[in-house]
C-alpha cells in the first residue's frame, strides 16, 4: 500500500514546489488534471497580458517596433528553453492546424511519395493531412500503428505526435527518423512543456502553447523547421509576415529568407507576451526538473493505479517505462465515461475523458503535487468502488 | 479660412463625444491619426481581457463550454452592429490573409478562369492570391486599375478592397457584383468600423478587428461567406474546428454545416472577447453616427487641406465626395515621408506614410474630435510652411 505520506514526502523534496504558488488556484480543493488539454492560469501569464495591453493603450501603432520582432525572439527563447533548437528555426504563429497546413505542404515539395499519418493521431492533424493530400493529388495513408505508418511513409510525408494524446507514448524521434526516407513533421503539441525535447535530428515540427507551457486558451502556435532546409521551404499561404521586405509593400511576393517565411497574417501580440512569459516559468523552473518530476508524477499515478484501481476494472494505458511516457495516464475502464463526469460532479477532480474508454489524467509538472496525485486516486477509487458513476447523466462533452 | 472655433462647434454638437473618455488617451497633447493602421485601447476591451483571463483561471477547461460558441456567437454580433449581414454568415478566425486563402481557394472551385485584383490592392491580398493561382495552375492577374480587374475577371475570382487602404476610394460592391460574372472576395478590412456596409448583395469577404474595430494588435480577424453559398463550399485548411462533430475526434473530416466549416484551429479566447468588448462600443454609438461623423471628420480635413495645404505642395489624393470616400485621407506630397516624420518627431501628431508620396491620416469616428483634425492640420502646415521636415533624418519604418 502507497501511503498518503510517500506523497508528501515526494512534495517535501520537490524542488518545483514553489511553482505552484505562481499559479492562480482559485478553488483549492479542486484537482485539476486537465493541463494537458488547457494549461493553468499564472501570475506571470496574467500580469504579462496586463502589461502589453497597456503598452497598446499608451504607445498604439508605435508599439509596432517592439511586437514586430517578438514571433521570432519569443521563438528563439521557446527553442532554447524547450525545444532544443537552434537561434533561428522556431516562429509563433497561427494555430498548430494552420502550421501543419503550411508544412504538410512545403514538405511535400520535398518527396514524391504518400502523406501518411497512424489511425490514432490527433484529429486535426488527421483532418490536415488528408486535405493537403487531396489538394496535391497525393495518396493519403492513415495507418493502424505507428509502425506501420512508418512503413507505408517510404518516399513521402509521415507525420507523427511525439507524445500520443491518449496512450501517452513518447516516440523517439532520432530512431523514427534514422528509419525512414519520408520527411518527417512532428506534433509535439502533447510533448513541449513536459518532457525534454531535442530537435538537433528533426527537420520539421508544430505545437501548441496552451496546454503544458500555459500560454491561454487559444494562444498563438509555434512551428520549426530546420535550419538547412528552410531556404529549399515555401509556405503554401503567402502573407505579407512573410514577405522578405514587409513594409516595402511593394509588387510580387518574395519569401523571406529565415524562419519568417512561414508567417502569415498579423500574429497576435497578447498571445505573444503570454507566451513569452509563459516561456520564462519553464526557464527559471529548468527542463531536466520539468521532465522528472512529470516522471515522478506519472510513476506514482501507475503506482497506486495498480495497487487501487485495477482490482475495480482498470487497466493502465499508457507506457510503464517512464522514458517512454509524457506527463499524463491513461486509464483504461469500461465505463471511463461516466466516472469521468463523477470524478468532476461528486468528487471536485477534472480529468478528461477520450473515447472509448480512457480517462486521462494530466500532471502538469508545475503546479501539480504528489498529494493531488494521491488525492485524486483515492478519490477516483470511492468513486468507482461505490458505484456512483453509474448515477451520473451523460452530461456535455468536453474539449481538449 | 476655417477658424478652430468651427471646429469646436462641430465637437460641441457631435452626438459621438461622449466616446473619447472611454477610450485609453495617455498622451492628451499627442494627436493620434492612425486608427486604420491600429486602433485605440477602450476601457472596454481592456477590461473584457481581464475579465476573460480571470474565467480561464477559474474555469481552465471549462471555460470552453462558453468559449467554444463565440466564433460564431461574436461573429454573428458584428454581422448585426456592422456587417449588414445574417445570423450564421460570419466567423472570427485567424487573420485576414489566412481567410483570404481560404475564401480565395473556395471560390476559385466555382469559377474556372484567372484569379485577379488590382495592382493597388493591399500587398497581403496581392500576395496570397498570387499564392493560391499558382497552387491551383491558374492564371494571376495584377490590374492597373479597379476597373481593368473587374474586366480582366470574366468568369473568375476576383478581390477588391472595399475601401483602398491609401486613396480611401470606398467602391460600390453592389454595383461592381453586378456588372460582372466574377465571384466576388471582398476586403473589409479598411472599411469596417467606419463606414456602413450591406452584405446583402456580397457572396464573399473577410476584414480585420484591430483598425476602426479596436480589438487590439492581431486580435482574429472575420470571414464571411453567404449563407445560400456555404454548403457547396469548402476550406482549404480542414482542421478540427471545421469538423462537423469536432469532439467525436472521429475518423474522416466531414466539414461544419455552416460558417463553422471555415474555422482551421483553436481560435484565440482573449482576442474574441477583446472583439466582443469593441463590437459593443460600435452598438453603442450606433453605425448612422459612426459612419456620419466620419464623413465629418474628413470633410473638415479635405477643406483644411484646400485652404491650408495645397499652396504648400499638397494635394488631395482622397475622392471628394464623401459618400465615396471611408474614415481616412490621403495628402499626396513629394516629402511626404519625411513630413510625416516631422509631424510624429516634433508636432505630436501621428500619421502614416504610405509610398511613394502618401501622408494618410486616420479619423477614427469614436475617439476622434474635429479639434484634433483642425490642430493637426495646422501643425502640419506649420512644419512644412517652416521646412522642419527637412531636418528630419529617415527613421525606421512604419506598420499598418
Amino acid at each position: 500500500m502507497i501511503d498518503r505520506s510517500h506523497a508528501e514526502a515526494l512534495d517535501a523534496a520537490d524542488p518545483l514546489a514553489r511553482f505552484r504558488d505562481r499559479f492562480v488556484i482559485a478553488d483549492r480543493d479542486r484537482i485539476y488534471l486537465d493541463g494537458n488539454s488547457l494549461g493553468r492560469l499564472s501570475t506571470d501569464v496574467r500580469d504579462a497580458i496586463a502589461v502589453v495591453v497597456g503598452h497598446w493603450g499608451e504607445r498604439v501603432v508605435e508599439g509596432w517596433h517592439d511586437w514586430i520582432e517578438l514571433p521570432r525572439g519569443v521563438g528563439d527563447r521557446l527553442a532554447s528553453v524547450a525545444l532544443g533548437a537552434r537561434p533561428g528555426e522556431v516562429l509563433i504563429a497561427d494555430s498548430v492546424t494552420v502550421n501543419l497546413h503550411k508544412l504538410a505542404h512545403a514538405a511535400a515539395d520535398h518527396r514524391p511519395g504518400p502523406i501518411v499519418t497512424d489511425a490514432a493521431n490527433f484529429p486535426t492533424d488527421r483532418y490536415v493531412l488528408e486535405g493537403v493530400a487531396r489538394q496535391l493529388g497525393r495518396q493519403y495513408i492513415e495507418a493502424d500503428s505507428v509502425e506501420a505508418a512508418i512503413d507505408a511513409a517510404r518516399d513521402g510525408v509521415l507525420c507523427l505526435s511525439h507524445v500520443d494524446y491518449r496512450s501517452a507514448e513518447l516516440r523517439d524521434m532520432r530512431a523514427i527518423i534514422g528509419s525512414t526516407d519520408a520527411l518527417v513533421i512532428w506534433d509535439l503539441s502533447h510533448s513541449v512543456g513536459a518532457v525534454e525535447i531535442d530537435l538537433s535530428a528533426v527537420d520539421l515540427a508544430v505545437g501548441c502553447t496552451y496546454k503544458y507551457l500555459n500560454a491561454g486558451p487559444g494562444a498563438p502556435a509555434f512551428l520549426y523547421v530546420r535550419r538547412e532546409l528552410q531556404s529549399s521551404m515555401r509556405s503554401p499561404i503567402q502573407g505579407w509576415f512573410g514577405q522578405r521586405d514587409q513594409f516595402l509593400m511593394g509588387p510580387g511576393y518574395e519569401a523571406a529568407d529565415g524562419i519568417e517565411r512561414f508567417g502569415a497574417g498579423t500574429p497576435s501580440v497578447v498571445g505573444l507576451a503570454a507566451i513569452d512569459a509563459a516561456i520564462g516559468l519553464l526557464e527559471e523552473a529548468g527542463f531536466a526538473a520539468i521532465a522528472a518530476k512529470g516522471r515522478s508524477l506519472t510513476e506514482l499515478a501507475i503506482g497506486l493505479a495498480d495497487a487501487w484501481l485495477a482490482p475495480i476494472g482498470f487497466s493502465v494505458g499508457s507506457p510503464r517505462d517512464p522514458s517512454r511516457r509524457g506527463s499524463h495516464v491513461a486509464l483504461r475502464h469500461v465505463e471511463a465515461w461516466p466516472i469521468a463526469r463523477a470524478l468532476i460532479e461528486r468528487a471536485a477532480v477534472v480529468p478528461d475523458f477520450r473515447p472509448p474508454d480512457i480517462l486521462r489524467l494530466g500532471f502538469a509538472p508545475l503546479y501539480t503535487r504528489h498529494v493531488d496525485v494521491w488525492d485524486a486516486l483515492h478519490r477516483l477509487r470511492r468513486i468507482v468502488a461505490r458505484g456512483e458513476h453509474r448515477a451520473v447523466a451523460a452530461g456535455a462533452r468536453r474539449v481538449t
